[in-house]
């Protein structure tokens, strides 16, 4: 290839950015910690007193960045948080600083103790082979060493079942070594407010608690999730495990008007802008008809952003306060959309058009992908610039 | 909280490891970059002679890694990287050296000239107003600014439309400065080879690139995704884009025994095994019965790793060659599979169930999910332990 302009010599990594990344990139995520922690002090204050609200910083915060989301959070006094992997606990330990709590909900790999200890990971037990490996740990290092102990009370997900929680309690040795601060369950239903699975596993968690805590009298009990907070304090118990709340997203959609804040804010890059002047096709597949006089934008974000395929030709994105609806699939790193109501003077190449915000929550894009929040949030893209609105000031 | 073992003191990010990144995380992706080289070479064995065949990295390499497999291709001899956005094109830069070409696929942002010019990146000028920039800056800079032209042939999505491009090429000015390497179009329907659009757009392409040609002799033709490569000589003029095909997925699906290789290969880590004592329900909603004496294995991967939530009840993975179905809604985190036909020697934690694989393919995944090959890998997580058989040896 003729080369007209001077090539850069070597090491290209040093080459300095002369362009902001917010120029650079596709699409701007924007991240609202002060609703965040809003959203952590609405809960607490539904909390029964003495509730430890915590917050669930898996999946990256949700996909929103647990270090950031953790920084926030225990800066306003979270003391707790939850998280999947090894890998995220040690991250967010680095964040946090040395004082809050961190669990680890996956529990620990096999020969993965001495990293848990090194990091003041508590892990969660949920089989009996967790528990057995833990407590031998404890004993070779001769140390009590702190956890959390899972059983299951119905969903069949993860958790010692009630057999073999009860093998444990039956053997005086059965937890020798282990330090346990909580008995935890997890609810399957707690979306549904109404749904008779919430009590029964209220009913089948309490008894068991108060037998472990015949054991071991400083254990405390945990079983509500974001839903479960607002189910009532009955189900509250000790420590509070919200998730998706705190990320602005309903709990228990349809149920209520949702008393969360948003906090993901997402726009996407307008490319180009065309007045469509022969009647045809939008997209892969030819899938949707275009006529003649459509004005069509597409934006520089796709289904690799984590704008799922399912919305092709259903979702919806605004522009300058106006719906416009996706035309055609998604692609993987472009939409097209439908802006034939927009004045040229708002649609313009270099604009943005709004994925998610105030006028177009996580549960709507959800509604329409045929998922849940939950996915739309960890489906957001690396690709994005992201800025953090500071919880304070 | 009462901390009966030492806690590390301040910098935890000093402290190192203990155990493997493998045994910490959830699940492994494997990727053959062996396999995905030979794929580039059957792609080229299919191309006309002279056909430069390139490798469509977008997306972190469709989410493989698109530093390893630009190495990888770059190693052996493709010269032509196309990608979606400026950073990653400045980091494929990094990664292949000077030589190849990289092309930026969603053009450049206003601003972002310099940044082109420093990392040796060809924009995709695909609007008016790209070419107008472009045009601009190589005036100030008093070069000729390498560049690729993109005409719209029908998708309507990105492209100078025909009266836009018709409106550039009568104007004698209107590439002043450029120095277009290649005009490109993209096919809309090509994994489906009887679809009328594909010679429609030839039908286009055609004449515009000989009209192209007068004005720039030395411009080539670039149409052929990886379906356009399939579709035979005529199709695939100076540079062939393949993307899809190099990862192993059938660029046209359902007609033709795939002729490419699978390249990804993902398993994830059984935490729990559970033998089910009195039936009940599985998962978030109690969306799956379970009777009595099932077994079940729930696994340390979820829909924020990118295993769609659509997947939930229908998907299936194989542990020990033997199938076994999603059971209940998949979670953030965790799927649970039904593992009651496989014995219990090879059901047990610590083990691991294939997600994609040999007999298993990103095809067959995404038939279940309802989506496409493209959108199963784009999905795949980040909190994966991620291996990379080497291209060579």
């Amino acid at each position: 290839m003729t080369t007209p302009f001077k090539i850069t010599p070597a090491a290209p990594a040093a080459i300095p950015w002369r362009s902001a990344p917010e120029d650079r990139a596709g699409a701007v995520l924007t991240v609202d910690l002060k609703a965040l922690v809003e959203n952590w002090r609405i809960l607490r204050a539904r909390a029964k007193p003495g509730c430890d609200v915590g917050a669930v910083v898996k999946a990256d915060g949700y996909g929103l960045g647990a270090e950031q989301v953790g920084r926030a959070l225990a800066g306003a006094g979270c003391q707790t948080f939850y998280v999947a992997h090894l890998d995220g606990a040690a991250a967010l330990r680095r964040a946090v600083g040395p004082g809050p709590r961190i669990a680890c909900l996956n529990g620990p790999n096999r020969g993965t103790e001495r990293d848990f200890v090194a990091h003041r990971i508590m892990p969660v037990l949920s089989t009996p082979e967790h528990v057995k490996a833990w407590c031998a740990f404890a004993l070779t290092e001769e140390v009590l060493l702190e956890s959390i102990v899972q059983i299951d009370t119905g969903m069949n997900r993860l958790g010692l079942s009630p057999n073999e929680f009860a093998a444990l309690m039956d053997d005086a040795d059965g937890f020798l070594g282990l330090h346990p601060q909580m008995l935890m369950s997890h609810l399957a239903c707690a979306d549904t407010p109404d749904h008779p699975m919430n009590r029964e596993q209220l009913t089948r968690f309490i008894p068991a608690l108060s037998r472990f805590r015949a054991r071991f009298p400083d254990a405390k009990g945990s079983l509500a999730n974001s839903g479960g907070m607002l189910l009532g304090h009955e189900w509250q118990f000790d420590y509070g495990r919200p998730g998706i709340a705190l990320y602005g997203s309903h709990p228990q959609p349809g149920h209520s008007r949702n008393p969360m804040l948003p906090v993901a804010y997402l726009k996407a890059r307008i490319i180009q802008v065309r007045r469509v002047d022969t009647p045809g096709h939008v997209g892969y597949g030819a899938a949707a008809k275009v006529g003649e006089g459509a004005k069509l934008a597409t934006v520089s974000m796709g289904y690799a952003d984590g704008f799922l395929r399912t919305l092709s030709n259903v979702g919806t994105g605004y522009l300058d306060g106006i719906p416009v609806p996706v035309t055609g699939r998604v692609s993987m790193d472009l939409i097209t959309f439908d802006v034939s109501n927009v004045p040229d003077s708002a649609a313009q190449p270099g604009g943005f058009i709004d994925i998610l915000g105030a006028n177009l929550t996580v549960d709507d894009v959800a509604a329409k992908a045929g998922t849940i929040g939950y996915e739309i949030l960890t489906a957001l893209g690396r690709r994005f610039h992201r800025r953090y609105l500071p919880a304070s000031g």
